[in-house]
Formats: C-alpha cells, sequence, structure tokens
C-alpha cells in the first residue's frame, strides 16, 4: 500500500470509524460468541502473497465485529469508562504517522516537551500543590504511564530503593535482601488488584487494611497496623491510597493518613484511577484534599477525561526518587543533553523503554473540548448516575449499596446474594445492556456505571426499565 | 467535535499524515532545538473555553515538528528501526474507534482472539516449535507485550515464582524472601540495558556472562559461572539470551546454552527484540535454532516487521507458568467463561490491566503484505547494510567492528576513541544522518542502522559519501 492508497483507504476508515460511531447503539452492546470463535474463520496460516485491501476490510464485519463489547455503547455500564473521543483520535494518527519512540529527550524532543507541559496543564486543572509540577525548575513533575497499574508499581519500587537506600545509609552492614525482607506495604481492602500485584511483583509483603462502614480507609485503622507491625519489627514503607475505589467509587480519607504516613516517614501514593479526572470540577475537588501529603498521584484521563486508551497521568513530588531507582545509562541511549539537569530522559519514570507520544492526544483534547467542556463532560455522567440512583430509590425492591459519589451506582435487591447472582445473569444474557458486578461487606451488588461518551438520559431511563422489568419476572417465579 | 466533523478533519489528516511520510526526506532528520524550547510556544495553562480545529492544526508545524526527531526519515540510522507502515495505521485507527480494554476475554472476546491466532500465524512464519502455538488445545502460546522490557521482565517473573514453588514444594520450611535472596539470573555482557532493569525491579541478583571475540555467550562461560555460584550456594535459575544484540547485533549461541540450561532446570528466554523479524525468511531462520530449549521467546514485530509500535510479540512453552505468577480474581473482573479453560485472559500475561486492540495490526500488516512482502522487506533492508558494510571496507582509514548479519553496521576509524567520537559529533551536528554510537570492546563504535521504510540505495550512498567527507576533513586537521 503507497501513499496515494493510503489517501484513498484512510479517508474510507475515517467514515468507518464515524459510522461505527455513530450508529452503534443499533449494536448489540455485548456479543453472542462462544470461546473459541474467531479461529474457524479465517485461515490458519498467514497468506504468502499480499491480499487486496477490500478483502481485508470486509473482514471487520465479518470476522471481528461479531465478538466486540461494544465499550462505547451507551448501553454499555460496565467496569469503568473509557475513554473515545474524535480529537483524541485525530492526535492517535498524528503519533503513529511521527512513530517516535520518546525514550529520552533526544529521541524527540517534542515528544518529550510536549509530554512535561501537558502534565504541568493538567496538574493545574487538578489544582494539584505546586510540588507536583514541573514548572521550569521544580523538583517534581508529571509523566504518562499506559496504566494506573504501572504507576502504582513504579511508586511501590521507588519508594522500595529509597526506604533500602535509608537505611542503608545508617546501618551500611545490613544487606538489601535483608531489608526487603522486614518491609511492609499497605493499601485499602477495597484497593484495585493490580496493587497487590505491584507487591507481588516487587517480591513485597502487602497488606489490606480494614476499611470502615463507607468503605474507606481511616487513619486509627492504619496507625493500628502500622504499631503493630512496627512491634513485630515489620519496616512500613508504602501506602496506596486509593480515591474512588473499583467496586464502589469510596474514597480513603486521605487527610487522615497524610499526616501518618507523614510523621512515619512511609511514601504515600494516591490511586485515583477513575475519580481523578472528576478533579478538574469545584465541586468534586475537595475529594482530593490531602494530596498535600502524598509522594506520588495517579489516575488515568484514558478513564474519564476522553483521551483514549493509554493514558495514564502520574505526579511525583520529586523525580529523583522515581529515576533513582532504575537509571540504566548505555552507551547508544547517551546524549548530549542528559547532563545538563534540564531534560527529562522519560525511559527512567517507567517500567517500558520505548514510549508513544501520547501527550499529543492530551494536547488535542484539552484544546478541543476546554476545560468548561471538559467540566461539562464530567457533570452530565455524574448528572446520569444521580438519575439512575432516584429510579433505583423509587422502587422499594431495590437498596442503594453505597454512597453515589461520582457516575458509580451500586445497588441490589433486597434479598439474598443468589438473587442479585441470577438477576445479574439475565440482565446479562438478554443482551440489551451490560453491568459487572461487585462484592461490599459480603453482598453480591450490581455496579451501573456511566460509561459511553454518547450515554444520555434517555438510555439510563431504558436500562432502568429493563433491570426493573427482569426483577419483575425474577421475583414473581419465586415462591413468596 | 461530533463525528460530522470528524469526517472531515479525519481526512485532512489523512492527507498530512500522507504528504508528511511521502516529503519526510526533505525535513530535517535531526531538531536545532534546545531543552525547554516547547514550553515558551504555549500557553502556560490549559484553555477554559474550547478552541477551534484549525487552531490545534497549525500548531502542529510550529509547536511540534520542529523538535521531532524523524525515526522514518531516510537518513535516520540511529538505535533500532521502529515500524511504520500505511496498513497498520488504518489497524490502528479501527482500534482507537473500537477502544475496547481487552484484559478478559469477556471484556472483549475479538480482542483476544485474534491476538491468540495472530501470535500463532506469526509463530508459523517463523516455524517456532509447536509447543509456543496456542493450537486448539497447546498448552503454550503468544501475547502481544508493549515492549521487549516488558517481556523480558515478565518472564523472569514467572521463572521467580516457578523456581520458588519448586523448592518449597521440597523444603516447606524455606520461606520465599529466604529463597530469592539465594537466586540468581544471567544475561549476555551485551544484553539490553533492560535486562538488567528488570533484575532490579524484581529485587533478583543478575550477573553477566563474558562474551566470546564475537560478542556472543558461549555453552563454556555459562557452565563456568553456573558451577562457581551454585559452590557458593546460589541457586541459578533464568538465562535471558540474546539474539541480535543492541550493541552490535551479535547471537549467543543458544544451540549451546539451551542444553545447560534444561539440564540445569534454568528458564531460559530469548530476546531477539530486533533479529527476530529476520526469521521469517529461511536463509535468517538457522539465526533461531535452538529455540527448542527455550520456555519464553519475544522479538519486536513493531521493530522491523511494519507493525507501527506497540507489538512486541511473546510466546511461552507453558502458559501455566506465566499465568500462574500472578493470577488475581477480583468479582468485578470475573465472567462466566473463565474456568471453562477455553478462553484465554491476557491480563494474566502482562503487567498491566488494560490493553488495546494491537491484534489489528499485525492482521492488515500480514494480509496486505503476505509472508512474500515481509520478507522482501526484510532482505532490502540487510541488502542495503551489506552495501553500506562494502563501502566502509572499500576504505582503508575505516574498520568494520563487529560481523553484520543483518540490518546493522558497526564501524569506526582506524584509530582512538576520541578521533570517533569526534566524528560522530561532527556527523551528528551536521544534521544530513543521524546515528548512535555503542562500546564494543573498550572501543567506541559508530552504529549504521538501516531504519526507515523509505530508505533506498542512493540515501545509503549519500549518507556514506557525507561521512567519508566528514571523516576527511577531521583527517586532515590533525598533525600527522
Amino acid at each position: 500500500m503507497d501513499a496515494a492508497e493510503f489517501r484513498r483507504r484512510g479517508k474510507e476508515m475515517v467514515d468507518y470509524v464515524a459510522d461505527y460511531l455513530e450508529n452503534i447503539e443499533k449494536r448489540q452492546v455485548y456479543p453472542d460468541v462462544e470461546p473459541g470463535y474467531l479461529r474457524s474463520l479465517i485461515p490458519e496460516e498467514a497468506p504468502e502473497e499480499a491480499e487486496s485491501y477490500e478483502d481485508v476490510f470486509k473482514d471487520i464485519e465479518r470476522v471481528i465485529m461479531p465478538g466486540v463489547t461494544h465499550w462505547h455503547s451507551p448501553y454499555f455500564y460496565a467496569y469503568f469508562p473509557t475513554a473515545n473521543s474524535f480529537p483524541a483520535m485525530l492526535a492517535d494518527m498524528l503519533c503513529g504517522a511521527i512513530g517516535c519512540i520518546g525514550f529520552s529527550w533526544a529521541a524527540s524532543p517534542a515528544c518529550t516537551e510536549l509530554e512535561t507541559v501537558m502534565l504541568d496543564w493538567l496538574g493545574k486543572m487538578l489544582k494539584l500543590p505546586e510540588d507536583f509540577l514541573a514548572g521550569t525548575e521544580g523538583r517534581g513533575g508529571g509523566v504518562i504511564q499506559g496504566t494506573a497499574s504501572e504507576a502504582t508499581l513504579i511508586a511501590l519500587l521507588a519508594a522500595r530503593s529509597k526506604i533500602v537506600k535509608l537505611i542503608q545509609a545508617d546501618h551500611p552492614d545490613r544487606s538489601e535482601t535483608h531489608i526487603i525482607s522486614k518491609l511492609v506495604a499497605y493499601s485499602s481492602d477495597q484497593a484495585h488488584s493490580s496493587v497487590e500485584r505491584a507487591g507481588l511483583i516487587g517480591g513485597l509483603r502487602m497488606k489490606k487494611i480494614p476499611t470502615d462502614n463507607k468503605f474507606s480507609v481511616r487513619g486509627d485503622a492504619l496507625q493500628k497496623v502500622l504499631e503493630e507491625d512496627r512491634a513485630t519489627g515489620l519496616i512500613p514503607f508504602f501506602f496506596c491510597a486509593t480515591l474512588g475505589t473499583t467496586p464502589s467509587c469510596a474514597f480513603d480519607c486521605v487527610t487522615e493518613l497524610g499526616p501518618i504516613c507523614n510523621a512515619e516517614k512511609i511514601w504515600m501514593h494516591i490511586d485515583a484511577a477513575y475519580a481523578g479526572s472528576a478533579f478538574i470540577c469545584p465541586e468534586f475537588r475537595p475529594l482530593l484534599n490531602g494530596i498535600e501529603f502524598a509522594d506520588s498521584f495517579n489516575f488515568n484521563p484514558h478513564k474519564w477525561l476522553l483521551v483514549n486508551f493509554d493514558c495514564s497521568a502520574m505526579w511525583v513530588k520529586n523525580r529523583s526518587d522515581i529515576i533513582g531507582a532504575f537509571k540504566m545509562e548505555p552507551l547508544y541511549l547517551k546524549h548530549d543533553h542528559q547532563e545538563s539537569g534540564l531534560v527529562t530522559d522519560y525511559r527512567h519514570w517507567q517500567i517500558p523503554l520505548g514510549r508513544r507520544f501520547r501527550s499529543l492526544k492530551i494536547w488535542f483534547v484539552f484544546r478541543m473540548y476546554g476545560l468548561k467542556g471538559l467540566q461539562a463532560y464530567i457533570r452530565k455522567h455524574v448528572g446520569l448516575a444521580k438519575e439512575f440512583e432516584s429510579l433505583v430509590r423509587a422502587d422499594q425492591r431495590f437498596e442503594i449499596s453505597a454512597d453515589v459519589v461520582l457516575g458509580l451506582v451500586c445497588f441490589r435487591l433486597k434479598g439474598s446474594n443468589e438473587l442479585n447472582e441470577t438477576l445479574l445473569k439475565r440482565i446479562n444474557n438478554a443482551r440489551k445492556i451490560h453491568l459487572v458486578p461487585c462484592q461490599l461487606a459480603g453482598k453480591f451488588v450490581l455496579r451501573f456505571a456511566v460509561c459511553a461518551r454518547t450515554t444520555e438520559s434517555r438510555h439510563v431511563q431504558e436500562a432502568w426499565c429493563h433491570i426493573s422489568h427482569l426483577a419483575s419476572e425474577l421475583l414473581q417465579e419465586l415462591p413468596h
């Protein structure tokens, strides 16, 4: 395919993409396929000779679409949102064409510099303390990670490296392995599975702190565990607070936890993967209070801020903490400016070496929406969640299982877990809408997350009618 | 921006991308900017109100392009290639539109299934042993990682988890920390910096095995270190072999190393990040001999197989090894089919949770080029490297520093390191072509890597004329 054909096929693809997104609600949100469906639809081996583009293109509808879960359908209410916007897609086209690998400043200065400035823009939108901004001479700064899982892992590893150096400075005789064997990290018992997984990867002990009746970690709960652990000779070094947990969008009490972590010299990382986007609205910004105590902070614009995956924004107060943890300097990656202190080589900030020009997506989206447009988008989703909450509350058969703060509603039929499992199964089997469950205090709960950019009040109303209807059917079948 | 405007702007962007790539050689390959150039060109904060697309678009040339290192210019010979092709860009547009997050089968069955089948296609193209293919009931299988760094880390962590379980099965009293403190992993002293970094991340001892005069690890060198380490009570558990090292594209002697690793129950991972693409050609496939001894294998189609970044292909012989290392099953990620044994939940195979629909790129590229087209592409680049090698060899002032096997030529002026450093500085300062150096056996060496899809013989000739001219100037300045 040469540039001339790309001009033609690219324009066709632009129309296909626009058609797909404009008509997405006509597609069944969750596919009917069984495991292994795809293998029999295509050849067992790659073709020897080139095929025509027509043949490839027509297979999108034949092979791919029947097996797609349509995350951008207004009938998709599962997991959390993943962003999708036209400006982000345009920026990604440009990113693909430039196709630079921005591991160092020299590998493509624009790639590094736009990222640093975009993370400052975003940090200012969130009203992050100045410590976290790169500015022109700050000690902090931001970076785009692929996912929140990677951000948590990076923070954990940086904290591990820092505490080891700190202890060895006082006790040069203690080996790294010995120190690591004594370390202990903490998170909420509601934290995302990726936090526990980060502990596994880093070979580190990770404990879950029990939450209160709002699914929030409180200061006294952490303090209690710290005292117990210090008494047995363990070394607490890391706490991952969650703002907006995955099960119920609960918020750890960072204003209580932060001062404890600071006093005890424990690295506090804040994971606000989903909720973070909302903090650009003044009315939700108080949810981030206590950020001033954190060493690192992360959220995913690729969830709820209209920047397509992957774009997970992370800031650190002291970038030397993160860089120092993994710095490697082979000759083939050296460049003239790196010792000047003026440049950022983002390869030291992340697990992979290579990285795409992802900040273009932020730049396009923020400029095309403006801060006001982004705030309006967040508020609309929160409004839709509140609307759904009202519908649930108005129905005596149901209960709300957790405070509705942002775009997630946790609800269930009053009754057994089995009853709710059956209801969810019927909802998903009907294929009209798609939801996933969670467990809260031993209860099986349905999660209704407002996800798609195109979700409107009518979709929420329709979803509720459908759920309510399936619930009626189910309840009628039960013996009284 | 609504769908109607996206149709218009998307088509303009397709033309911009085509124009950029068609005319890329007219742009200066390496930018003139100084660190910090970009910040002053754009506002300090995101706009409150939405801007027009025209304003954003015109800033591409004003703000971004002056700071881009043009990796796809035919005058770019630095690092290793990164792929860029029209079919891959079309597939990425589709990937962005579908915008699913394929962490589990249910999250978008097509995303998981196409990936499994594409990795089988690619495995067959490389003539990998059947053990590595997923087939319909195999124990092995492939996965797309973001980068080779992540693949190495995943392999290392899977090996760590496996050895710990194995030792604890015989000695239930030994703690994980105690076992880990005795473990030792190995790689070539020519291995990529990411291998050493993986050891740092996993908190694992990592040793470098000395290479022979071809920069290759041989069996006896590994055997010697293993004996020494076992004698001091260490537990060897992982060896990362490199096929196509970053400094000089050297090949570890896997046919000698593999049997040793198998006999000693050491996990052998093969990192062929750059060279792997060439193994689709029968004449280069012997370089992969010994793969049958490996537990895991990885290379980057996003380097040299025309699939845009990121697409790092990894295979394991026994997928339970990799899945078992990190499996986490929160309720919100469970789905009906996951216990059936028929589905793959790729989140267990990787560091991040989220993942894009990257296999679309492979599918489009392999079908639009065909195996023959891809082989021709590899052969063309190898031919251009050989052409450059001949030019260097014909000039008595220069020497070739390592065997030219694929698309990389390592060369230098006969003389001091300082002389060569000066030559490289002048080459890069002239901005006509872009190269990076490496160090081989204490010598400062220039690397000429054939990178761009559009590089032709005339560009290589021109590059050589330029280098030769700058060398003449430099040598004339020297006192005799």
